[in-house]
């Protein structure tokens, strides 16, 4: 049987969107949220679009508990106060793929501009929140959540993939590629999410300017070669 | 007869690459460097590449003066002194493409990291500096110079032009779009040139990491819309 994964706020669109995605191509989830009903009301939802997945709801700390990849998708504001919430249930060797922003909607402000996070940006922080042995990847900040919960739009475009510890972004991007027209392309160093992190507020500037939902591609590449 | 753009800085990598292909594309160059003999060079350098091109050398000051579209391209290391040096040249009306990224390098750091820069970007620092009545527009730091100086090479890429003012901001989009496969997108006003100055150091580190010369594109934007 193939590994699950979970996904710690797929109630909100990004999250859900992700489950829906990665249900279609096959891959077992678990959706996590605080409230153990609205997450298996989810899984049902999921279902509904992905008939016979392999899909199930469990509340927070049970869902982290239950795969050893697990995405992190909740707002900014709430990302510190999940990741403790959930200290118990993250074991050693687990990887969290954290796909927050810093985006200062977090503090009233606007989807177009970011905090300054004192680690640098959002994934560092979730690092330093996270037990010992956890590795924290940071991806999917330009893939926009109308999309990959669209399961009849065709994705055509790149994800930055950041972090620390080759094995843990190479399972990230193996996870990622298995999204039909959604490429993994390894930016560095978790220290990069500082970067790819922001691309999000570029990205919604540009949507609310071209009436559009935006994604990004890198060109110039080499073939094949995208994941080094 | 069409009005000049001048480039400072254009016996440098990118400033010579823009001068190249904007000779290519029919528009009069003026070469700025700080040694005007050496400008003189790199126009005699662009018109063997480009026979007949309307290209000539002068030193900054006289450079500078020369258009009313200037396109400064210096390392953040020189910026600050190089906007001073001009303020008597710079007349109320010019516009100020900045292309200037504030890379780690400019005090012996890493091309993959940025400096924090006081005013929030490299570009903002420039409107700074410039005299009143001159407007900065901000682009271009994700256009390799290797492929900009290669004419044989077929761009097939973005640039994300930033700025305050919508005039100024459209005229730099003109400039840019008459150079074949380059395709401006208006990514908003210029403080968003602190996200869009770091896509350097991410495409340098993406360069590093797949040995390859990347550039960015902007996908799911509706046909035509790319300039709003």
């Amino acid at each position: 049987m193939a590994s699950s994964v979970t996904i710690v706020g797929a109630t909100g669109d990004l999250g859900f969107g992700l489950a829906l995605r990665l249900a279609k191509a096959g891959v077992p989830v678990v959706i996590g949220s605080r409230d153990g009903d609205r997450a298996a009301e989810a899984a049902v939802r999921v279902r509904e679009q992905v008939p016979g997945a392999d899909v199930r709801g469990l509340a927070n700390p049970e869902a982290a508990a239950a795969s050893d990849l697990v995405v992190l998708s909740v707002p900014f504001a709430s990302q510190a106060a999940t990741l403790r919430s959930l200290r118990a249930s993250l074991s050693a060797g687990t990887v969290l793929l954290d796909v927050t922003v810093p985006l200062a909607t977090a503090v009233g402000g606007r989807p177009t501009r970011v905090l300054s996070v004192w680690q640098g940006s959002a994934a560092q922080q979730a690092q330093e929140l996270v037990p010992d042995g956890v590795t924290v990847v940071s991806a999917l900040h330009t893939v926009a959540a109308r999309h990959l919960s669209d399961l009849g739009h065709e994705l055509d475009e790149d994800t930055f993939v950041t972090g620390d510890d080759r094995a843990a972004k190479a399972r990230v991007a193996e996870l990622v590629g298995r999204i039909p027209g959604l490429r993994p392309i390894d930016a560095g160093r978790l220290e990069m999410a500082r970067i790819t992190e922001q691309l999000t507020a570029l990205t919604i500037g540009i949507n609310v300017r071209h009436k559009a939902t935006a994604g990004l591609k890198v060109t110039g590449l080499p073939n094949g070669s995208a994941w080094s």
